[in-house]
């Protein structure tokens, strides 16, 4: 075994139980099979229903956000985003290349094109330095907005993801935006409860994705929502995901072509009871992180991935970066800790990689393809440490 | 109030509960909670999980198709069942103008045009001696297949409903699609457990579509399935439900603009609770039908409508037609329905009038008018009627 990959499991093998650990399951404490069962007593498990709207209005207050609405899973949040940002048929969409698919399937499902962008080391978000350098040489800006300059077609937006629940470095993105005259989205499925100077993100661009996978540090089983601070945007995404339906007296006017991505009730009730514990899931992920951060300080092949000072993580994929020189040892690392049963796993192949995006527009990524061979994630969940905190001997004090 | 009014009024209350009665709330009798419980238990509520897999193989039972795909709604189901008929950008599908707007959309996901159809009054359904009329005069048979006269496109497949849950007449349709060289898919989102000469519904076309949502006979919260005979087909839409994954070492490798569609495991346990007494729910809609029947008889204004005898219906929307002398009547019927607590309600607009589908192509659909005037659905909850059969003195025997 490789000094890395020994290295690595023995840093694991001190964080996590004798076993290992799964790479992020839910953590259910509360009053899920309450609410679930409350769901069953009233007959209200579909779109309609009180913990749809609670759940709305729960993320709302964590969010800081003026609107949420709740759909059907993050993909569908990522659709309606890029779908009321004004984006259409033929227009470019700038995201990372350093995502899961769905950012760039968003974009695919308005018939427009994913144009790939670079990211920081510092952030493994948006490289706003190194996007503004390269929209300067490759992108003119008319009356009308910003032009891919070899392609002719408008560059509508940005979509910035948080990448394993770190903030990409938002302000210098926003003002970004401004000169280019692009929609800010932020593609927030991982950072439910991460913060960019003390702000939760999904409330700095003009549109945001969450989601509730099973495997997201709050679980609806499968879950989106759409956040923002626009009054018309949030009727027109509330609209749009209960398929255009205009309330009137015959209840099937619909006025253009919408979709069936409300959240189900069942599914909200899950939330409601996990938001809940929220504070409680985000100290325990903390606490867990802050674990790994002091075993790893001793491995001098990896180092532990930790978010710039003014940015806050949710914690929700614990990340080693391997040196560069060890970058060839990344699979043999994965294989040693999931052979201990440390479910382990690389970062997204790359979105230029993939057959049907590979001839899309994109910039220089040397930094992603240096971050996609060095990225291992680690085992995250919650329930890894105990309730209430990392040190309960604290309160004994 | 009119005569017609009167009648109907007097028939409901003499089939329902004093107090009225919803349109159609789930009745939740069995082991609903017990499985909640089970996916909280086990940590399993999101996409992967036994419950779906469960979900899947009962689904394949009970429609005699051979391959079931759970997915999050009918509407996800429909797009899958387009797509994979081969539909491409620009085609036209043939569509009946009655039906719900997701039959419509699923084609507009595709980017192909909706081409509308008239319906049958004695099925509801695609009216098939009209539509072979109308397609001899204004289709063109060509090598690759089928093309519209008048626009020059490709018409590439037939959605059929099976409107309330009462069958199309599916053997001349399927025999229809033969000749002009259509893909037949059936919008099977009403009718679970309604069959054609003695065989399933869901089960005739290539691709057909259900749907769990709420107000069905069975509902997983929202959900659906897509039903085929073909494994290739199957197998492309489990890929295309779960992002086009491949099953590779990194776990992040996709081939092809993927959907994050799959059910997840929480409604499928809501699903597999309710598949386990969907023989009771079926009997006790066919009891209420029965009833409703019965006091119809002396309505001369309006008819309860029956499927023909070949067909049977689940019952999934108790209906009656007004004469066509009182079609005038029917705002005012559903009005005194209502204030009586009885809530019933009108078809659905017909999709020729909506905004974003009224300069689609369409055959004359005066039938379709006509039964859009005189439709109005009735309360049709299973819960309405006792468990275990209308008659339990006949056990009593």
């Amino acid at each position: 075994m490789s000094g890395a990959a020994s290295g690595i499991l023995q840093a694991c093998m001190d964080c996590l139980p004798a076993g290992g650990a799964a790479l992020h399951e839910p953590t259910f404490g509360g009053r899920e099979r309450e609410y679930l069962r409350e769901c069953i007593d009233t007959g209200w498990v579909s779109s309609l229903g009180a913990f749809v709207n609670r759940f709305e209005r729960d993320l709302e207050r964590l969010t800081g956000a003026a609107h949420a609405i709740a759909v059907v899973n993050g993909t569908a949040a990522l659709h309606l985003c890029v779908e009321l940002a004004g984006v259409e048929t033929g227009d470019e969409v700038l995201l990372p290349t350093l995502t899961f698919v769905a950012t760039a399937n968003a974009v695919s499902y308005c018939n427009a094109v994913p144009h790939f962008v670079d990211c920081d080391a510092t952030t493994l978000g948006v490289d706003a330095v190194k996007l503004e350098q390269y929209l300067e040489h490759s992108a003119d800006l008319r009356r009308d907005g910003c032009y891919n300059r070899a392609t002719g077609r408008r560059i509508r937006a940005l979509i910035v993801m948080h990448t394993f629940g770190n903030p990409a470095e938002l302000d210098a993105l926003v003002t970004l935006c401004r000169r280019f005259n692009l929609t800010l989205i932020e593609d927030a499925a991982e950072a439910l409860g991460a913060t960019y100077r003390g702000r939760p993100v999904g409330n700095h661009g003009l549109l945001s994705a969450l989601s509730f996978n099973g495997n997201k540090i709050v679980t609806t089983g499968g879950g989106g929502a759409l956040l923002t601070n626009d009054l018309a945007l949030a009727r027109r995404a509330r609209h749009l995901s209960t398929t255009a339906r205009l309330n009137t007296a015959s209840g099937f006017e619909h006025d253009e072509v919408g979709y069936n991505y409300r959240l189900p009730n069942l599914n909200a009730a899950l939330g409601c009871a996990q938001l809940e514990q929220f504070s409680d899931l985000l100290e325990r992920k903390r606490a867990l992180a802050e674990r790994y951060r002091a075993a790893f300080v001793i491995v001098k092949e990896a180092s532990f991935f930790s978010p710039v000072a003014h940015a806050g993580s949710n914690h929700w994929l614990n990340t080693c970066l391997l040196a560069q020189d060890d970058a060839g040892h990344r699979d043999e690392i994965l294989k040693a800790l999931n052979r201990h049963g440390i479910q382990a796993r690389p970062a997204w192949t790359l979105m230029h990689h993939l057959p049907m995006y590979c001839d899309c527009p994109r910039m220089d990524l040397a930094v992603a393809e240096s971050l996609e061979r060095r990225i291992v994630n680690l085992p995250s969940s919650a329930h890894l440490m105990p309730a209430g905190g990392l040190q309960p001997e604290r309160h004994l004090v």
